[in-house]
């Protein structure tokens, strides 16, 4: 029990493991999939091709493509048993719902208790495609509707949409659902990612993993920020309040949401794409004063950039959300459907040459003593 | 990107927190919980004694005993829609089952959406009663048999024993499943506990933190060893075959199950408590061979105790469940009952000056590359 160990708290700067996944450089404000910036992978690429990048490594030729494609679609459908759970339990958060549901699935599958690569990339292909389902039928249900069937013929993204709302996404919108999950589809050893990794080290299966993930993505520290982010939104509630707002929260030294990352120094790189499509849409859903609180918020924190405190990937998510007519409580919900593919092919690693993630803590308790009987204490 | 960082793997003897619940010294085999020897508490204490006592850090008078211990019993109910999910998931594997009705009872609770230390704790005890009321009612309703409620007379082991088999344990049987869940109920920064830490590291609520940990415990190589030691014992069939079957396995270089720990290099202090215990319970049973099988074992392995192959606490428990004849796939889920405490008091620990725990992976994947166009690949 020496008192010389370093303790290292939050396991900051710690190196666990090494990956190949994604690389992110916080001072440059650089995020690569697979060696692939996000920029060309934000304006080129699809989610569908993305998964596949991050999954196998390399960008999918047109067939390679077509299979992967084809057995997403395959695997969007859920056992009628997990309706009959979404709707026992349909009044609580979406979150708490959806990790049920995945939770669920493990038990209806038999398929789910099989380790190794394959069955974990089956069960993660499958889980891709069954996570938005769950999202879109809770929505359904406890607005006292039927879910809406996939459609085959609707990409990931804007089969989402169309599952969620019950009506075709213009293909405006549909592009920017996925952007969104392009963006938030890997991003290193975050806390529900290295959750799962803990998970798979004591040889779990998938499922489990997933469920450990969601369990820890629903904390507010991490999932939380979109929902944040639009409260604030919501309390400036015009744009020409932006700029006393931002000073006031100074003043107070209080937190702006939505600026700022554990990892980023400069511009999170996620953010730019964003702003644009927020604009398009708030214009096509006849809304354009969320986006323009959003940039009264940008402008007034302008000169806090030089400490680090630069618009952050969840500052503009929210209001995309918002102008879909999404309840903030599906917000945390949306981010899993986009991360499925990071949590899979951590996963995938931590499987390959596993090993128990077990690390200590320094005991500073009480020193042995003798046990005393009731009527001595 | 520097080829000179550290990688950590498995986070071996890296210290992430202080804690002051339990204190394993495994080169002299002791393990303390709040500085009671776990030989005291598995000799003199009870289950929920030992509850209170690492929740709160001191044995409990009679009084705070008593409040403790109506709170617990008060906790003994579970929403109808809790039997309704575990009836629609009921073939699935027990510890899918507990994990999906408690992930459901987060979403059936409103209290479960609170955080902070009272929350924590009023949620833990919840949770603890709750815990094997739905093992015992899968176990039930998926033999098509209605649960059975639970006995306000009767001790957290003797109600878990009674509501799992619908008749009242004897005296001796019911305190061995007591000394069963004292055992287990806390052993520092395993996996479990230390998947729990990660999920409450992002303000997640204790629900969630204990998904987590029983999404952990569900890998074999973290709560598996007495399933099989079970499965060794039904191989070796007769006592006098036991030292064949070590020698074999010695010869082959293979591991025998039930010996050997990550931490303990002298014996697991937990295993001699189990040891008396399984051989009055095959008494009692009138199936004294397993009690033999296993001591035919120890015996053949004891050449080996100097390279730290000691036995574990996962050797005996298995007997002790096959005794009662409880099916196998219910020996993790049992695990879980006793971990409980040990899990919520890493939950408050953490929670208490909480941090997102985040370590790093090293990026060895490829260099950043330029996007190609579909035709180009």
């Amino acid at each position: 029990m020496s008192e010389n160990v370093k303790i290292n708290r939050g396991l900051k700067g710690i190196y666990f493991e090494r990956s190949g996944v994604s690389h992110i450089d916080g001072a440059k404000g650089e995020l690569l999939y697979r060696g692939y910036s996000i920029n060309d992978l934000a304006r080129k690429s699809t989610f569908e091709e993305v998964c596949y990048l991050l999954i196998h490594g390399e960008l999918p030729t047109a067939s390679e493509l077509a299979t992967f494609d084809a057995a997403l679609k395959e695997g969007r459908t859920l056992p009628n048993a997990v309706f009959d759970i979404i709707a026992a339990c349909k009044d609580g958060h979406p979150m708490d719902v959806l990790r049920t549901a995945v939770s669920a699935l493990a038990a209806l599958d038999p398929d789910s208790q099989e380790t190794g690569e394959d069955a974990f990339l089956r069960n993660g292909l499958r889980l891709t495609a069954q996570v938005p389902m769950i999202i879109a039928a809770h929505e359904a249900i406890r607005n006292g509707r039927d879910p809406v069937p996939a459609d085959p013929d609707l990409s990931h993204a804007a089969n989402w949409l169309w599952m969620l709302k019950g009506q075709k996404p213009s293909d405006g919108a549909a592009r920017l659902a996925d952007v969104d999950f392009i963006l938030h589809a890997e991003h290193g050893a975050n806390a529900s990612a290295f959750a799962a990794r803990v998970t798979v080290g004591t040889e779990a299966n998938l499922h489990g993993a997933i469920v450990t993930a969601l369990s820890t993505l629903a904390g507010p520290a991490h999932g939380g920020a979109a929902e944040d982010v639009m409260k604030m939104v919501h309390e400036i509630g015009k744009p020409e309040n932006a700029a006393a707002y931002v000073k006031a929260k100074r003043a107070a030294k209080e937190a702006v949401t939505g600026f700022g990352h554990r990892v980023y120094r400069a511009e999170d790189p996620r953010a730019r794409h964003m702003r644009e499509g927020v604009r398009m849409l708030g214009e096509e859903m006849g809304a354009p004063e969320w986006y323009e609180i959003l940039q009264g918020v940008v402008e007034a924190m302008k000169p806090y950039a030089r400490h680090g405190l630069n618009v952050n990937v969840d500052f503009y998510s929210g209001v995309i959300y918002q102008l879909h007519g999404i309840p903030m409580d599906l917000y945390v919900p949306i981010f899993a459907i986009g991360r499925m593919p990071g949590w899979i092919v951590q996963c995938l690693e931590q499987q390959r040459g596993n090993i128990l993630i077990r690390p200590l803590t320094l005991y500073n308790g009480p020193e042995q003593r003798a046990y005393l009987a009731m009527d001595e204490r």
